[in-house]
């Protein structure tokens, strides 16, 4: 209603609370029925996605597919290794090219923070930030968020600990933005050399033991371990890693009696979590999360640039 | 009728001979209209085929995605270069992942055998062996049934040889089951050291010449030299081989004067079979044999996921 | 009219010059209303495009993929790295048996000159040269032409120079015969150790400085420094070869004060064009080329293989 719509979708940070309960209800309206795929194919008809990928993902890359294809657009994939980026061509010139082939959308993963930012200044049809270093993952953080509510009722008040590997995780970054948002408390547990440098500044409470930082909390969400990015920093020994901060039944207890258990994928069984915990029917909501993947990615093609584009406003004032 | 539809295609051991004729002439139904593709686009329309390649296979992945893009169904490749299993992500974990986002099919190639068995149990979707290890590659012993089926009426009472790497070969296991089930006799011909150890078990008459093995066969099936699976155990010298067990016309001369000659492709042309024999328009049906691989992979297809899937019945009693 | 169709495009030379005018026309018959894809679904429905790249490319496979989708096609994709051509099958065996499973178009890059032309006499689907070595890059040409008409209205009587590696590039080859048949004037300019030994009989004016080989051009076509193919032959210094070959707008000024930059890209930065030129909006026409990209490329499958297959002849007599 005269907010301007949203053309990207890059981050959590900045989106006022109405945009993403707009996202949710949208992602809801396709959950009942989405065995039922035919009906949805005309909302993007005729539309073009582009996955960008410079960072391998099955899931990711997999989700955003087959939410495209369920609205009917037709999807290029292009993985770095069959990309020019390895002859020398910038990022922005990979951008350039790839807009002007037209497409509706381009969802990019990229190992940099910020450079699906500097992307989307590029280009102009809509960019959806499938991951960005350090910095955002916004549909995970949407679909985490989902679950939960679908759980749960609300994200208002609830507390809720994200713990491991906070420093080099996208996920709890968008987590952390959207919880707050929505209004749930977030506190962070992990070990001090796996904290971020400016947690002080991140609204969040900070424990450096399960035992405390798990008290009381409604939802645990584990973070995977990412060895990948710990060049040069700490690399924690695994059993010692797993003996102090892995999710198993008996740290679990700390939580509350119904408290539910969330992972981004892919898991380190044994490492940050037990089987015994992931696999719980009743606590772990981890392949719930992986199904609202799909009506989140649904939901955001659709807001920008499906029939729904106009409904949702955009960034907060 | 009252008999469990097919829930899946692990394997061919233990299928009924009805669901193995129901199966080709299902496949015969796409063949002789196969280039009016549009005709066939609803029986998959809406349904999602995903295909999950642990192994390389340009063939099998190609073959498999055509077919179901002929019916209509979104296709979703997935390469193990491009897969979380990179980053330890456990088999099991990928596959129910993958079920969560919910595909109506999932054809897997893998380099372990019964992992395509294991992954069926985990998942609520139809799965399809593509290939795993060197047990079973069904799909793959339906399109040289149909092959044969079609040059010879029917698969009971024909002399088929079975020629080379046995031991390593889920193309040659497939077969044999395939032919037994429908009532041809099986002979395996290859050196003692490329022989399975229970090749005594498999009920097929076991040569080590060409000569005898190949003596008044119908059909002369070649099989690829897997010397990437070769790892530790005996590697065959080349020329060697060829002399002794490559199909080449003098070899050839063994066979009935009609006899098919067929290979599962790639083929090692100098290695297990001469070039002037397998481009030999008269004796050589290995092209068709991959014309044939599209039609029964619909078939299969449909069978399992589409309007067919309550017209074949399941396992034998 | 009594003219044999085009059944493959697998180079520039030896096209008349009726032709090539007819795939730019049908080109621009999609430019106006190309964000209005719906409209075009029908032109090639039910039609399977396959790429076979047997050499990385983004901009060339996806700017195909887009192409085929928007009028509908099915597009299967085979990178190199997934073909069983690592497993020892030859190409011609790779063609046939793509072949066999009845794609009507296949669109191949392969690394060494001549293994389109070759690739397609074994099969009896519509063959396109995506890029073959040093050969030919006919869609590159054509988009080229494209670009050049809709600026200038026609071809005729042009001036151009392509500058840089004229020795390693098959889109200096492709450009040098449309240019010539289309009755534009050819100069090519760079350092000795980088033209072709041939070059003397290809009909064009041959400059070793810009200076006088852009003097009074209306086009500057830069060419990318193929430094990959240079094994074993003269590999320029990087500053050394900006300074004398790269364009800048010192440079440009030789050329006509409304000459046109173009370049097929990937483009080296600093190497062989200075980003002032390659981003002036003024006189750059680099994003306009890859959009040009996708409407050839429709106007090729379509002509070879869709509603328009009988417009246009075929080589020139």
């Amino acid at each position: 209603m005269g907010v301007p719509r949203l053309p990207h979708l890059l981050g959590i940070e900045g989106l006022a609370p109405e945009t993403i309960s707009g996202l949710l209800d949208l992602s809801e309206s396709y959950i009942d029925q989405n065995r039922s795929i035919d009906k949805r194919r005309d909302v993007l008809a005729g539309r073009t996605v582009m996955n960008l990928f410079f960072e391998n993902s099955t899931r990711t890359r997999t989700s955003f597919e087959v939410a495209a294809k369920r609205l009917g657009a037709d999807v290029i994939n292009m993985d770095v290794a069959t990309s020019s980026v390895r002859k020398g061509e910038t990022l922005l010139d990979t951008a350039m090219t790839l807009n002007a082939m037209r497409p509706d959308a381009i969802v990019v993963r990229h190992h940099e923070s910020g450079a699906v930012n500097l992307l989307s200044q590029k280009v102009n049809c809509a960019v959806i930030n499938g991951g960005d270093g350090q910095h955002e993952h916004p549909t995970q953080a949407l679909l985490d968020a989902l679950t939960i509510r679908r759980r749960r009722g609300s994200l208002e008040g609830l507390l809720v600990a994200i713990c491991g590997d906070i420093m080099h995780s996208r996920v709890a970054r968008s987590n952390i933005h959207l919880l707050q948002i929505m209004g749930a408390r977030v506190r962070v547990v992990g070990p001090p050399t796996l904290m971020p440098t400016d947690v002080d500044r991140m609204g969040v409470e900070v424990h450096y033991s399960m035992r405390t930082g798990l008290k009381d909390v409604d939802i645990v969400m584990m973070l995977r371990l990412q060895t990948e990015r710990m060049q040069g920093s700490f690399v924690p020994s695994i059993s010692e890693y797993f003996r102090f901060f892995g999710l198993d039944a008996e740290k679990l207890k700390f939580a509350k009696p119904d408290a539910l258990v969330m992972h981004p994928g892919p898991m380190n069984r044994g490492v940050e979590i037990d089987s015994e915990v992931a696999d719980d029917v009743d606590r772990s909501v981890i392949q719930e999360q992986v199904e609202m993947g799909v009506a989140v990615r649904m939901a955001c093609l659709d807001a920008l640039i499906g029939g729904r584009r106009n409904a949702l406003s955009g960034a907060a004032a």
